[in-house]
C-alpha cells in the first residue's frame, strides 16, 4: 500500500431535516471527487463529521462509500473514538466492509499519556490486518502526539505505516523525515501548508479542496512532481484564500455550503454546528470563483 | 434552588474487567461522600467518566445515584455531548429520573461559535424544566466560553442559573461577578484555586476532594464562612499538594487509585485511560496521609 | 527588613517636550503617595519607565526619590538591565545613594537558562549589601523564572530575600509558600489579583493604584488584616475595573493620564510609548470617579 | 536595492575577558563569510549581540564592518532600541558610516500598539535616506507585528522596502505575498524553515549558518533557483540538525562556540549569556561534522 498525491475528504450529506444521512447525495459527491483526479478517498474523517454519527450511521456511510468508490482508488476510513473498545469495533467493521486503510485519531476527554496513546493504537492494530494511518490533529481531538511518539509506533507496531499531521507545523514533518530516516510516509492535513509540505517531502495532501476546486489540488501535486516551482507556487497562491477560509470557518460548514452553491444539495452540518451564514456563503462563493477563474 | 458549599464529584466504579459498572461500589462511595458534609452530589461529571459511558450506562448510573442520595442533598447530573440531539435526550432523562440540576458542557470536535453555543444551551434548556449549570472546562471539552457569553445566557435563558468554571483563571470569576452585578452564582471547578475562589465570592467548590480527604474540604468552606482567614489558609495549604496531584495526573485515574487505597474497590478507569502506576499510587498515598495527618 | 502592605510605584514625570525628567513633579507625586498610607515607595520600576532612562537620568531620579521620601518609608529601587555589568553598576549606585532595597528583573534579548539567571543574580548580590527583591514579570522582561528557581536563589544567595511576581498566576504564590515552607515573603505585582494574593498569604501588593485611588489600596490591605472578608471583597471589586484598565493599556500611559487628570502635570511617556488617547482618558476618568465615589 | 539569496549574520567577537570587542577577529570572521558566497552581510543583528553593546561599541563595530566588507556586498546594520530617540541616533549614524540598509526591530518593555509601532518606524524612516528592512522577531523583541501592519508600513512609508520575519510561521510569508500582491520582498529569519520559505517565495534567508557551514546555505539557495527540489531537499535536511541546534541554544552562544571550534577565537557572549557548555560544544562539533561530511 503506497499512497501518494491527493487524498480527498468527502463530507457526509444530510437530508433537509439535518438528521438523516442522504446516501444518494453521498454517492454523487464521491463520484465528483473521483472525477477530479483524487488518488484516494477518505470518508468519515473530520470533514465527514464521523465523530457526530451514530454507530449505525457510521457503518452505513462506510459501506456505501466503499461500494461507490468500487476499487477505483483506495478507501481510507476515519475512526475517532473516545474509548478503545469502540475504536476496535470500528476497525473490525472497516476490515469486514473492505476498506483499504483506517485513519485513527485518539479523541480525548481526559488527556492521555504517551503510554496510553501507544497502547490505544497497539490494541486497535492488533484487532485488524488493515494498514493504519495515525492522524494527529490536536485542534479537534484535544491530543497532541509528538513526532517521537508517532515514529516509535511506526517502528514497533506492524500495521502502523503512515501519519497524517494537521497541526500546520512544518517542523513536525522535518522530524518525521529525520527520526525515521525517511522511511515514514507523512501526509499533510493542513490546507494552507500544501505547497511547503510537498516541498518538504510529504507523500500526500489530505484535503477537502477537490470538493470545491476541482482538479486544482491535483495540478498542484503534479507541478511539484515535475519540479516546476514557479507553476506550483502560482497554483498554490491561487487556491490559498479559499483554503484558509475553509479552515477558519470549519470544514463541514464551509464545504457543505460550497457544494450546495455548486448545486450538490448536501444539506447542513449536524447541530450544534450550524450552516454557513449568508455572508459566509457570499465570501465563499467569491473565493471559489477567484480560484477557478484565475 | 440555591446551592452553596461543597459539591462532591463521585467516580463511576467499574468491575475488575474494567468494563461493567459496579453499582454496589457506586452506592458505597456515594454514601461516603454524604458522610463528609458535602452539600450536593454531582454524578457523571468529568471525574465520573460520563463522556466514556454508553447511553444505557449513563441512565443506570444516573438512576442509581439519585436513588442512593435519596434527597439528602441535591443531585446534579453531568451531560457532555457532541450533538445537541443527544444532550437533549439526556436532559429529558435526567428530569424524568428526578435529578435536581443538570450540569451541561458543550463538547467539541469542530469548534463552536458563540452563536452555536448559545443555541445549543437554548435548545437543551427548552427541553427541560430543570435548572442548568453551565460548565466551562476547555481542557477537557475543547470549548472555551467567555464570561460575556455565559452571563448573556444566564440573563436570557430562563433555566440557566449557575456556572461552574474550571479554567483556574480567577479573573473569570471577577467577570461573572461584575457582568451580572453579583447575580450569577459561580462555582469553582479548579481544585488548586479553592481558597481564592471562595474569597472572590464563589458560591461553591466543585470537587472530588471529599472522596480522598473526608471533610477537610467542608472545613475549608466553613473557615471562609466564619471569616477565619488564618484557619482557611492553613486548611487550604494542607490539602493543596494532593489537589494539585489529582489535577496533574487526571481525576478518574487518581481518585480511583486513592479510593482503592482506602479500601473502596472501585476498579480502574475505562481504556484508553489507564490506572495509576505503582509510583503514582505511592505518591498519592503519601499526599493523602500528609493531608489527613497534618 | 520586613516589608508589608502597599508598595507604591511612582511614575517618572517628563516635561512638556517628553524628554527631560521633571523633578519637581516627581517630588510632588512622591509626597502624594506617602499621604495615601503607602508602606514603601519603589521608584524606577516598570511604571517608572526605568528601562527607558539614560544612566544619568536613572541616577538622578534615584537620588531625588530617596531625598524626597527621606526615610519616611523604605525606598526600593528598580533595576532592569540586559547586561550583568550594567545591573551591577546600578546596584552599587543604589547602595551609595542610600536605597533600602533593590528590585531586580533580568531583561532578555536572548533567553536565559536557569543557570544564567542564577549567576546574574549571584553576581549582582555579591556586588552590594542591599537586600534584593527578585522581580518576575515575563510580559515585560521576556524571562519567566520558575518558583523553583526563585526559591533556590532565596535559599542560597544571602541578600536575596523577597520576590515580586507579576504573572497573575496565583499558583506561583502557592509554590513560593510551599517550596520555602512559608519563609520566602512574596509580593503580588498583578493588580487584578490583589484580593486573592493577600488571601493566599502575600506580604504585600506592589501597585501604581495609590497614584489614582488614594488610600483605597491601603484600606483593602487593612480589611484583609482585620479578616473582614466582606469589606475586603467590596473594596476590591470597587477598584477592580480601574486596576484592569491600567494593566490592559499599560501603566506609564494610563497612570500619567490619570495623574494629569488629577492636576499633577506629569507629562507623557517616552516615545515610542504614546500618551493615552482622548477616548482612553475619558474611560479612565469615569473609572476613577466610580471607584472613589462608590 | 534588490537583495536576494543568503544574508549572513556575523557575531561580534569579544576578547578573553568577555568585555572588549575584538576587531581583528571581527575582520577575519567577516572575510570568512564573504568567501562563502554570501549575498549580503548584516552586522549588529541578534546574533551580533547588537542589543548588548554600548553606543560607542555599536558605532565601532558598524564602522569596522563596513570598512572590511568594502562594498563587496551590501551591508545591513541592525538597530534594536527601546526608545525612538536612540533608534534615530543609530539610523543617522548608519547612513553617515556608509551602510546600505538598516534592519530595525522595535524592542519592547511596554507592549506597543500598532499605532505606536507605525510612528516608531515612520520617525526613524524620516530621519534617514537608507532603505529599511522591518525585522519581526517577537521571541527576542517582545513585539509581534502582524503582516497587515507590516504591509501597511511598506505601502505608506517610502524607505520601508523589505521585511525579515523570524517567527517561523510560513503563513505570514503567504500573507506578505498576498497583501502586497507580491510586491513586498520578504526574508526568512527562521533557520529551520529555510527550504520552505524559499519555496513560498522568500527573496532571501537571513542566517548565521555560513559562519559554521561554509557555502552549504548558498548551495541550497542555488538548488531552489535551479528548481532542483531533490537537491534542495537533500541540502536542507543535511543542514537541519545544526540549524535547529543553534536556534534552540541561542545564536551568540552556539555560533561563537562553533567558530572557536573552527579556530577563529571569537571569545564568548556577553554576560549574563554564557558560553556553550562542554556537552553543547561536543554536540555542536558532531553536527557540524555531519553536515560538512555528508
Amino acid at each position: 500500500m503506497k499512497l501518494n498525491g491527493i487524498i480527498a475528504y468527502p463530507i457526509t450529506p444530510f437530508k433537509a431535516d439535518g438528521q438523516e444521512v442522504d446516501f444518494d447525495a453521498l454517492s454523487i459527491s464521491l463520484n465528483a471527487l473521483l472525477e477530479n483526479q483524487c488518488d484516494a478517498i477518505a470518508p468519515l474523517g473530520s470533514a465527514g463529521e464521523g465523530a457526530y454519527l451514530s454507530w449505525q450511521e457510521w457503518q452505513q456511510v462506510a459501506q456505501k462509500s466503499i461500494e461507490v468508490v468500487n476499487h477505483r482508488v483506495p478507501v481510507i476510513l476515519g475512526i475517532s473514538e473516545l474509548t478503545t473498545a469502540m475504536a476496535i469495533q470500528k476497525a473490525k467493521k472497516a476490515e469486514e466492509l473492505g476498506a483499504d486503510v483506517i485513519m485513527v485519531i485518539p479523541v480525548s476527554y481526559w488527556k492521555l499519556t504517551d503510554q496510553e496513546v501507544y497502547e490505544y493504537y497497539q490494541q486497535i492494530a492488533a484487532s485488524t490486518k488493515l494498514p493504519i494511518m495515525v492522524y494527529n490533529n490536536p485542534a479537534t481531538s484535544g491530543i497532541d502526539m509528538s513526532p517521537e511518539l508517532i515514529v516509535k509506533m511506526f517502528q514497533n507496531i506492524d500495521n502502523i505505516c503512515m501519519v497524517k499531521d494537521s497541526t500546520g507545523d512544518i517542523q513536525r514533518m522535518h522530524k518525521f523525515h529525520e527520526l525515521s530516516n525517511g522511511q515514514l510516509p507523512f501526509y499533510n492535513g493542513c490546507n494552507p501548508l500544501a505547497l511547503e509540505a510537498f516541498c518538504a517531502g510529504a507523500s500526500g495532501w489530505c484535503t477537502v479542496a477537490p470538493n470545491l476546486l476541482g482538479n486544482l489540488p491535483s495540478q498542484l501535486y503534479q507541478a511539484v512532481q515535475d519540479a516546476d516551482l514557479v507553476q506550483a507556487k502560482a497554483l498554490f497562491y491561487r487556491q490559498l484564500p479559499l483554503l484558509r477560509f475553509v479552515v477558519q470557518y470549519g470544514l463541514p460548514k464551509t464545504v457543505k455550503a460550497g457544494l450546495n452553491e455548486l448545486g450538490f444539495a448536501v444539506g447542513k452540518p449536524r447541530s450544534p454546528v450550524q450552516e454557513a451564514s449568508a455572508t459566509e456563503r457570499q465570501q465563499l462563493k467569491a473565493l471559489m470563483k477567484l480560484a477557478i477563474a484565475n
